[in-house]
């Protein structure tokens, strides 16, 4: 996707099989690629959000997986960088996924064939990502379509607004994104179109990459407060809610980020249709009870208490926005019941958030 | 009540007839005292925030206009103060309701009678606010006391968890505050509390303010972002909620700060008992239906994407934490309908949220 009329991907493998990304936690301020030479390097970029967003944290993995391979082709290193990038982000179930792909594939190899045939999983992922969200987008693209042509004629030259949470646009993923790509494949087929971005405290992942990746492809679009969505959803402001995930169950419930909970809640309060997007890969199909059997990391209470941005300088500052000694709590995610969901939508197609719907997309 | 082991009121008037005021847009950073000599002074403490809070909005108007008179007692300059101190927050009620119990008591004296009587009216609000908040704890704590009684034995020696949003504090007040006053009295009471403090995008009342105010009285706290709260209800980690109100309608909806409506729906969906706490002046007899109908403020756009505080230094920066040229939407409150809502903490009693029960409370 584009910002300030060039293409990029998030991540990428150069001749020197160095691997670059897109610092992540720089934007939206500044633009700086960070290279990854090594294991540690990408557990370092997956743990400090250098990289995020569950498929995008995966490619990572495995990349940085085939980095480790290419110094040291021994079982029990293998194993050892296997542990370490898997502990980077316990809660997303794609890393370690990804993590298993490419060992399933090499650990029968001989250790001379190891990394080539690594770093091609670890290529064949990215790529595999690519498709999956461009998919994604295409499936989601008529759900928006289908608002379009539902419209009475007097209602057809208004915006279509789209609310969405988080950031699950290309920056999460490799390219197109999750819950962004059919606003994008909208976008592209000249369908007129708004969205509402939550700015997603604490670490305001839509204020700062969804926005900035919206006004990068020219893609109008408006900051509101984690507060305002229920408001607007009150108001007829909202015509469609799409989120991403971070992991579902078999029964359709969503993890997603903190707060989606609360706008599934005010969607369905509404009559206003809630869909997640994400890879088949997302689904636990081991899990058909989301709310209290899915593990909730509690993140650094600094997330909460402080906040960095540059001032009318530029110069950038941390600063404390909770009295001194303040207690803190930051619970990462949230569970999302499947009865709020209107459905799920992924590269294998539109379902509906129930068991026997979701065994369909299982099956294909 | 206290800060720092002392005790405060927000608002007090001296021998000088000069009205002091605590600087609230300098909390929880540092405790300064602003003084209103006139009334452009009070309009301008309403306007920019120095003063907040529904029931101080209106005794500081009240000072206000007691303040204009003593400057010029003829009619036109009183109905120009009149006029421009209502300007100041149009979505208080409370304080076109002072200024007019202010206004109603002098017009028809003598011009040399008029600013002590003026005085003396505003002097009135301000005891029989600190009179209604006390009263509005005493209510409410029935409601704990209730839960207290209700558990089990093996969970009385557990705290009461009660979740709040923004600041319905005593900063909000002249004293006691309230949803925050039958936490106080609860307090008072030793019943073993802990409070769940929204912070409160987009201007952080809630982390600011009711966080400062409950460190200050030694009540067990813990700052969360505002899109937490779903996620811990849903774990049982919610007992209660109470909030405050800005304008309540004959039927019970409650006009508040954005996001209550999220908040309640959470409340609503596990069957958590939600609470707004108001004086009863604060109910508006003349509208039956709030969704639509209560016209709601879009506030500044800078609250969204600009937030202040001091570094690790002490340092206070004022940092952006949107993309640039980024679009936000600011809308100040919302709407939160009665049938989400269990009861109506006043003064005058506690009752339903429904059209004959608040009419039981008018008819006191």
């Amino acid at each position: 996707m584009k910002i300030e009329g060039q293409s990029w991907k998030t991540i990428w493998i150069d001749e020197s099989y160095c691997v670059n990304v897109i610092d992540q936690t720089l934007l939206p301020h500044k633009l700086k690629i960070k290279k990854i030479k090594n294991g540690e390097d990408a557990y370092f970029a997956i743990k400090n959000m250098i990289v995020r967003g569950a498929p995008l944290i995966g490619v990572t993995g495995a990349y940085g997986l085939a980095l480790s391979i290419k110094l040291d082709q021994s079982d029990e290193k293998i194993q050892s960088s296997f542990k370490l990038l898997e502990s980077a982000r316990p809660t997303a179930v794609n890393l370690s996924w990804a993590l298993k792909r490419v060992l399933n594939k090499i650990i029968n190899l001989p250790k001379n064939e190891r990394f080539i045939k690594a770093i091609e999983e670890a290529n064949l992922i990215a790529k595999e990502d690519i498709w999956m969200c461009s998919k994604i987008g295409d499936n989601g693209l008529e759900i928006i379509k289908g608002i379009y042509s539902n419209r009475s004629l007097e209602n057809k030259n208004k915006p279509i607004n789209i609310l969405t949470h988080c950031n699950a646009g290309w920056l999460a993923t490799v390219d197109w994104g999750t819950a962004l790509s059919p606003i994008y494949k909208a976008h592209r087929e000249a369908l007129n179109i708004h969205v509402w971005v939550d700015e997603t405290r604490p670490r305001n992942q839509g204020s700062s990459l969804t926005a900035y990746e919206l006004n990068g492809e020219g893609i109008p679009n408006t900051v509101i407060v984690d507060n305002a969505g229920g408001h607007l959803m009150q108001n007829g402001l909202v015509d469609l809610v799409i989120v991403g995930c971070d992991r579902a169950t078999s029964s359709g419930d969503i993890c997603n980020k903190i707060g989606t909970y609360l706008k599934a809640l005010a969607a369905k309060d509404n009559k206003i249709p809630f869909y997640a997007a994400l890879p088949a890969s997302t689904i636990d199909w081991e899990i058909d009870n989301g709310v209290g059997y899915i593990n909730i990391e509690n993140r650094s209470s600094q997330e909460v208490s402080h906040i960095s941005g540059p001032d009318e300088n530029g110069d950038i500052h941390k600063i404390r926005v909770v009295p001194k000694n303040c207690k803190c709590l930051n619970p990462g995610f949230d569970v999302t019941p499947s009865r709020l969901i209107t459905g799920i939508i992924t590269e294998k197609g539109i379902c509906k958030a129930n068991k026997e719907s979701m065994k369909s997309l299982y099956l294909k």
